[in-house]
């Protein structure tokens, strides 16, 4: 089978997804790891229109990757210039890219109302462009922008700016449909077609405005297409771009191509490394990847899942470097609760009673706005409570912020403790970069006293949630991440309240509980 | 061209999806405004195993709806009861639905390895099942469970259960693909070959878990179903159910079927209204019905936008009940500033010194974390501070923010505020649930000495989002909707900073701010 390229375009096209600004080293980080995983080609920006892009592609040359190629994007001559004088087609000279993708015209509505020139003008800027980047870079890019449309409503004129990109030496011609608005249905003929008029391979860029980015690519593929364009989870503008983590899996998993071969396994990690350095939450209902992709909440599901996985399941998550998820919620039965206990590593057999208990208690907190996906610690905590375990070490007497802005002096978060441990009362005061930095500090403060050691304890990551909106009495649900900065172990834990303030606290509270019970209670007989 | 049914099963499916947690009267809001919209069937729960589904079919008979027929699900007879004796299908019975939708086993293994008994026997209790049901209730749709997988594992068997659904009077048969791995390229043959077994009509039931259930729903159509099964916004279990918000443009705008006739802008309000009673945020980049399905960026594309629309849009977003958006984003050009005010009604024409003045403060703001998206008040407060008219009506001194628990007292949050406005010193506290609570109480206290009429605004909505996660140090970004509870006027502001009391008090200032300029300054010579 011929072998399909993946060109992603994540860190030039998806960067146009409004609220994306990856800076130079978000950058660099994403494209070491595209590579780690195989991805063939790495489209990284447009260095004449983006200083920053500009720095990226210096930058790179300092790294060795061992896959991917780099692509510097970039458009045809501008039309009052002379093809040696266009600064964007010198910029990407300059930069010495592996591979350079220049988009030009073929929808000749475009040409002649939107740039204002004749169809042959435009015929004769392709060919020229392509050429001179031909003279200086091996492998010369050609894509088609609006390819499909162009083609529907003048198809001799579309073909005909393939034409001239094949004469003038492009290795690649890249069909775009810019819009979005690409049918599936027409997809083979039209693809068949353009094989019987160039013999280039042939590349597709499709985007999802019509919900049908995926289909369009799987089918320009069924009918002789080689690359495939798309980024990671989809980020694009408007709609995004065809999906590679949707797209990918299908391929190789369901229809037997060889994609990534074993390096697929890598792909989820990818997927949620790409939104975190995006600053967007990971889409949790993303097919293959996506955090519930593999999620069972039925009571009546999780049980039959126990017994035989492919019962329930379209495939083993583990294929994409995936895992099942069991949630906890107010749908729990017994089977929820036993593999809760066996996922999070809590060696404990419970009796009837046991697990009766422990699903009341965890009914009552859910029913409260309480989620325990991501806040494994505090479940832990909820369960050996019910168990009668240690797992209180801190009696709060009462906390208090004080966050106030005075103009003529400064801004000042301040956090006072008062908390009883060991019948020892300790009332700290600490200030801090907001009202929770503030409580953490005095917090600690006040527990360096009794348990030096939790000196090594760390905030490392913090999420707030509003799970209703009435005004200001939102139900807030904060999410903590832990660390011990001397281990490197980790751990979450959650907090619920109407003030934002009260649900921090007992995030942060649970926080060095579990650590204490995790060292002193967790393994006594 | 025949008929095509919309089956819509947001109530149920959709329901089960983590998080998703619908009131009863969500539930009936919900339904009736999928009955507004003209959709054929609402699938509204299990009557049997969920007593708030059971209150609502009850409740569902006091609202006349014009167009949709309420449906109850529920499976066949357990296989130890008499079926006269099956209490799921005695509560459908019941509630008298208008339609009764029963969900079988038709994949072998299902049979023999979960439910434990004989294939005939499952045969039996599927005819029994609709048999008993169709006696009471006219129509009576049977679902079979993971059909796909059945078929392809025991085609003959398989088939047989649809054929006794048939016999039993099933009114529809509705083909289910429950794990969610069916590929598209198998659709057409399969469904060909149920409609040369059986002649009842044939529904689909697709599952997004390989990103194809847009895609297989679509196929089926072409091979001969005439019902199509999904939700709204693609909510449901895992990777969701088949998005009807995605099938149904597809089908009516591109390919010409008549699902909704003009009901079909109608559509991303509903889309945005299930969003907001599920309490998830609108998916900004869903096909049609996404808030940035037709959003521009970058100034090359507004400019081009604003010339010639279809040049970079697939279809009007009005065909939809969707709009254009153009953004401010740090690659805000002349052509997205220009497009802003007139989208805003901000009636101003802006010199080109102006508008290089205004774009310089947006990109100042852009970059600290700023979005304007949704605050349009902060964005029009912004250029007209450029323009040197006067905005900044409360003059603040200081705040301050005492949030504290005392387990021997109670919870308290007291906010304490002082301003000047027109020479005039104002010194006031208030205590509120939370501290944005209180600090809103404070500041409104102030403010109402010299301008009564604002005890008119209040706050109708509250939002905080998290810019990155640097621990306690993340830059938040509060969104305040606000409201004049005599005139209706609605109204946005926004306030960013890495304390999260710091950000709500700017949001809350520019609040009244807005008010005021509104009221005194923007229509003033």
């Amino acid at each position: 089978m011929k072998k399909i390229e993946i060109f992603d375009t994540t860190l030039r096209d998806g960067s146009q997804m409004i609220g994306v600004n990856f800076s130079l080293e978000d950058k660099i980080k994403i494209a070491k790891k595209m590579d780690d995983v195989g991805i063939d080609f790495l489209e990284c920006g447009w260095p004449s229109s983006n200083p920053k892009d500009y720095q990226f592609f210096k930058e790179i040359k300092n790294h060795k990757l061992k896959h991917s190629k780099i692509v510097a994007f970039g458009s045809t001559a501008y039309y009052k210039n002379k093809i040696e004088d266009d600064k964007n087609l010198n910029t990407i000279i300059e930069i010495e890219p592996d591979v350079a993708n220049i988009f030009g015209k073929s929808w000749d509505l475009h040409v002649t109302d939107i740039f204002g020139i004749t169809l042959e003008k435009n015929l004769e800027i392709v060919y020229e462009s392509v050429k001179y980047l031909k003279e200086k870079i091996k492998e010369v890019f050609f894509t088609a922008e609006h390819f499909f449309d162009g083609y529907k409503k003048n198809k001799g004129y579309a073909l005909s700016v393939l034409k001239e990109a094949e004469k003038a030496g492009a290795t690649r011609i890249i069909l775009a449909d810019t819009n979005g608005g690409q049918h599936y249905l027409e997809i083979r003929d039209i693809i068949k077609d353009v094989k019987e008029n160039i013999s280039t391979e042939i590349g597709v860029h499709f985007h999802n405005d019509s919900g049908m980015a995926t289909i369009n690519s799987i089918e320009s593929i069924l009918a002789g297409a080689m690359q495939i364009h798309g980024t990671i989870n989809g980020y694009g503008e408007r709609c995004g771009n065809a999906n590679l983590c949707e797209i990918i899996p299908i391929l190789q998993l369901k229809m037997n191509y060889d994609i990534l071969g074993d390096n697929i396994t890598k792909l989820t990690q990818l997927s949620k490394y790409v939104s975190e350095l995006s600053n967007f939450a990971h889409e949790i209902r993303m097919p293959f990847v996506g955090t519930n992709a593999f999620a069972h909440k039925g009571g009546v599901h999780v049980s039959a899942i126990m017994k035989n996985s492919q019962s329930y399941e379209h495939m083993s998550p583990e294929n994409v470097g995936n895992k099942r998820v069991v949630s906890i919620s107010d749908l729990s039965g017994k089977s929820n609760i036993k593999y809760k206990l066996k996922e999070f590593d809590l060696d404990i057999i419970l009796d009837d009673n046991e697990i009766t208990k422990v699903i009341k208690a965890v009914k009552s907190k859910v029913n409260k706005g309480y989620e325990y996906e991501g806040a494994e610690a505090s479940f832990e905590l909820l369960v050996q409570r019910e168990l009668n375990k240690k797992v209180d070490f801190i009696n709060v007497k009462s906390f208090r912020i004080i966050s106030e802005e005075n103009y003529e002096l400064r801004e000042v978060s301040e956090g006072t403790v008062k908390l009883e441990i060991e019948g020892n009362e300790y009332y700290t005061v600490a200030e801090g970069n907001g009202p929770v930095d503030a409580l953490t500090k005095a917090l600690k403060k006040a527990l360096l006293h009794e348990y030096p050691e939790l000196e090594k304890v760390t905030l490392s990551d913090y999420k707030v949630r509003i799970l209703n909106s009435e005004a200001t009495q939102s139900l807030v649900r904060v999410l903590v991440e832990s660390k011990n900065s001397e281990t490197g172990e980790e751990w979450s834990t959650v907090g619920v309240s109407t003030n934002i303030i009260k649900a921090s606290w007992e995030a942060l509270v649970d926080m060095f509980n579990y650590y204490l019970y995790n060292k002193y209670e967790k393994h006594k007989k």
